[in-house]
């Protein structure tokens, strides 16, 4: 599914100045695409300073080109199909075929190049939210650069000044374009490789959509009623698992670039937020948890040890956001046997959703159609029957033989003798 | 209101393996049954740990059985009726009796076991939110468990391994089943009863309802427009004052499993807060607030000194979630003289709900009928008239003769000369 | 644009006892009125205790009367007019002349005396968020002291107990009387002015409106789906700029009373939190952040150095609050060619708003007709073109040559050579 395109800079194209030299304008570096949403974990890193890399969720890390001293990226702004679980694709913006786009992995001190070539058919500009930086690159169309243009590519400069998490995102109609999938996740790894390292180091960005069921393409004025929630434009079931090796450290990076605060949850273990976009949080700062509340425009990496083995839910504490697309405006038939008119209303109501009036369970045995593209929404099948999710859900694996390195989902878990129930 | 059932296991049944013997499973203990909204404080543990039992706001604490070393607890997931305030009852879901159902109360060490019988007319579960538990107790249908079908009875097993505060609510159709009220607060004493000592130590939970003015079934796909804002299944004027003795060291545990952030604010005191659902906050961590953001799937117990005498407004700040149902939906009319016009249009659209032109204080002067079963929007009455809230709001009443143990509400407090104003 | 009215108290009028002589009462202080929506930073203290003031964006502070050792206040709660940005004015509630009122400030210790005086069409009263005071000095209607009856005038008395940032709004017909714009600043500055000292020293409240476009009257029983996300009831391009020289410390105080969580977001500086309502927070407790969420009745005081020159974005991280209002509920035209069918549906739908099948920076060229006093949706120009935001949207300006206690816009930010990009 990798595929690579050569970008050749057009005349015209808008580029940065001062340190960009005649030579180096000229060639701009081929931009990797990843069409899929598998989870790719990269490999260390080829040349450069060391470092540790991250595992992006369902995501992957941009491939850079040392040039006399600088690390240099190339980002695509364009259109992406996204699937956002099986049976489901979405018509996004993204970047380098992906939304979001690749994650940017650099070293504290780094000076970093990113050509940003705009296949949108609208103008747009990227913000690096959180870093430190020449005024002049912060990414604010209007204030500290020009929009641009279609066709376009524009050239970021600026030194990696300050480790940590952060993201990138547009801020030029800004809106929309979150709204149809365009962010991405940038790490800053400290200088020293062996400070603040942990066994798995995941990072994935909070986003949501709202793609009325049979439809592919986001509606983006929606303010707060989205109908998909999603982590790194996925959907439970299509979200992958965390695996890890029982007694690893586990690092969690979140970053939430969607319109409403998300409560992430784990169960069977306590954790600690380690680390915002703002810096480390010192170790007298910080609180035990097993809910952070992550507030849109927040970075939070979480931090804990895979104690317990097992499959640990790990999920947004909202409830809607752990459902797919369908069914929010149904009234309430708890009480009222409506198998014989259902079929009735449906007939004069096609988007009629019914609801037991034994409780939502039994929505399957209503044997409802579903329009085409469009995920149920309550999903999912584990070892023990119907596990009735969707949005924003995975699991936390904790196996006692996963390798480190290893991020292939390790299959369900097997409850030894007396911590399983069964009937008598 | 008292009364109490003795449940059989039939034949079956859905029993723990493990650590239940034959002898065991034969005999499912007694489950107590509370049907009233008032606060009951708990005797002293009359067998097992010493601890110093916590007060639930509106509720109850379950009795348990002592059997080869193990606490055991029985609940039934059933239908309950609720009271929400005087004037208001709800037909929800809940356990033995209630929703939310007993708090449960065990010591750091303890080996409990709980059975759980499914009286609803769908399948449940009971995750152990916060608990560190083998993950085949932990409660997630599909994964770590089938479903409990309905008529059946299940048993969890886990030794409580960490003192705290803990919630517990289904999580198989987890949504419907917490919008209709499924819910409970758990408590984890630590071993040594002097540890974290507090003179008064309250427990609630914040949830919300949306009930149709004249009905009393929530309609379950409500995501983020509630009418009702509860604290365990409560509204003001029904929620119980907090009342303590001047100089006692007050905590409050707050855990919310509504869909939203609960600002929860007091009046006339700073506190902070000492403990999560993850465990308790170092001192060097703690932020000396007035307000503080519960999120959803959060645990928070504040702490402070009733040092002043009075009654102190304690709320959600989020200004509608102290109201009741109605009236959100009603044009301005502030500056139009409505009075004339305003029975015409009632006539036509029955359900219309004018707001005086010179606010809503003077809602009560157009003498709208309000449906069956419905509460005012705005209520109450105080020393000094009209209160004019409803929803999370009540007071805590500082005294200086409030008895150690006594939690009747003490009245409305007297002002001491010079502290309170009057016509001149 | 200043001016002042003398306010005789007549007969009858509501008076605090105890404290208050006859004498007090017989005169009460002349109220300041100011009617426009400059910054107006505020003269050093004339009397009583020496302080460093605050700085109120788009606002001012109230002068007081020493009389006796009482600091005197007169607050006017009346109708008022508030420019919310150019082009748009608001028909709001506030106090003397302004919505928000006048931000307070006295020091720790100081004996202060308001005389709120109640011009609104119905009863109000007025709540001093996050002080110690004596219970009958609360404010809370119908709890500690009667409703403000129109017309009358209500004497608070207390001493300011701690230093620290809090709020003042009704606790009378709350909801209604603070959709209207009615709240303030309050600033108890601590004993010794050299405690907690700042270069800059900011305050504002985040608050919102719900007007329809070609309105001036906020609709007042809006819950959540407001449309104008304000800042001291001002939008972008209305907002003032926060002027700093570089190197300052800088301290903004934002106090939430709207009705959602605002995360305040800045760019290119990391800050702490070092104070809320409650006190000032520990150093060992304090985060590193770009972004922190602000909840409803929560004030936070961030802090950083002014270190980097330039033109950095300060704003609500909800992309839809940094939106005017208009056009939240307009389809997804991305990939349908509208121009030619666009007009014909204006003419069927007056309101309705295409949203260009290349995103949403093309509306400008429909040309559509914007109603009277409503503003655009995306807003502003700089240097570098179109800026495209609204609502709580405004830079944080640093600059050389700023003079200490100027607060006068310096204009936008010329870009040193190296550090802008442009066409090559």
């Amino acid at each position: 599914m990798l595929s690579r395109r050569h970008f050749l800079a057009g005349a015209g194209s808008l580029i940065g100045a001062g340190l960009v030299s005649k030579a180096g304008a000229a060639t701009i570096p081929e931009a990797q695409i990843v069409q899929h949403a598998d989870t790719l974990p990269p490999p260390l890193p080829p040349n450069g300073r060391p470092f540790h890399p991250v595992v992006t969720l369902n995501g992957w890390s941009a491939p850079w080109r040392m040039k006399n001293g600088w690390k240099e990226f190339h980002l695509i702004a364009e259109p992406v199909i996204r699937e956002l679980a099986p049976g489901m694709k979405a018509t996004l913006w993204g970047y380098n075929g992906s939304s979001p786009g690749p994650t940017i992995e650099v070293v504290e001190g780094d000076k970093v190049r990113i050509f940003v070539t705009n296949k949108l058919p609208e103008p747009t500009s990227i913000h690096w939210h959180g870093q430190r930086l020449p005024n002049g690159m912060d990414g604010v169309a209007g204030v500290t650069q020009p929009q641009i243009p279609v066709g376009k590519t524009f050239v970021y400069e600026f030194e990696a000044r300050r480790a940590g998490t952060f993201m990138y995102h547009p801020h030029a109609d800004e809106v929309t374009q979150m709204a149809m999938g365009m962010m991405g996740s940038w790490i800053t790894h400290p200088r020293d490789p062996a400070l603040h390292r942990a066994d798995r180091d995941f990072v994935f960005l909070l986003n949501a959509y709202d793609i009325e069921p049979g439809s592919s393409t986001p509606k983006v004025n929606t303010m707060t009623d989205f109908n998909l929630w999603t982590w790194n434009s996925r959907v439970f079931p299509g979200i992958a698992s965390l695996p890890c090796r029982q007694g690893d450290r586990v690092r969690i990076r979140i970053g939430n670039l969607s319109m409403t605060n998300h409560p992430i949850h784990i169960h069977g273990h306590e954790f600690e937020v380690t680390g915002t976009d703002g810096g480390w949080v010192p170790k007298t700062a910080r609180w035990p948890e097993v809910t952070t509340d992550v507030a849109v425009g927040q970075m939070r990496a979480i931090e804990f040890d895979a104690t317990d083995l097992g499959d640990w839910a790990f999920h947004c504490h909202k409830g809607h956001h752990t459902m797919n697309a369908m069914g929010h405006d149904v009234p309430t038939m708890i009480g009222v046997d409506h198998r014989k008119i259902a079929d009735k209303i449906i007939r004069i109501i096609p988007d009629y959703m019914v609801m037991g009036e034994r409780g939502m369970a039994d929505m399957g045995e209503m044997e409802m159609p579903i329009p085409d593209n469009t995920l149920p929404m309550m999903s999912g099948h584990g070892p023990f029957g119907p596990i009735e999710m969707g949005g924003m859900f995975t699991l936390v694996k904790v196996r006692k033989d996963q390798k480190p390195g290893d991020y292939t989902d390790p299959g369900w878990y097997r409850h030894p003798s007396g911590s399983v129930a069964r009937e008598a």
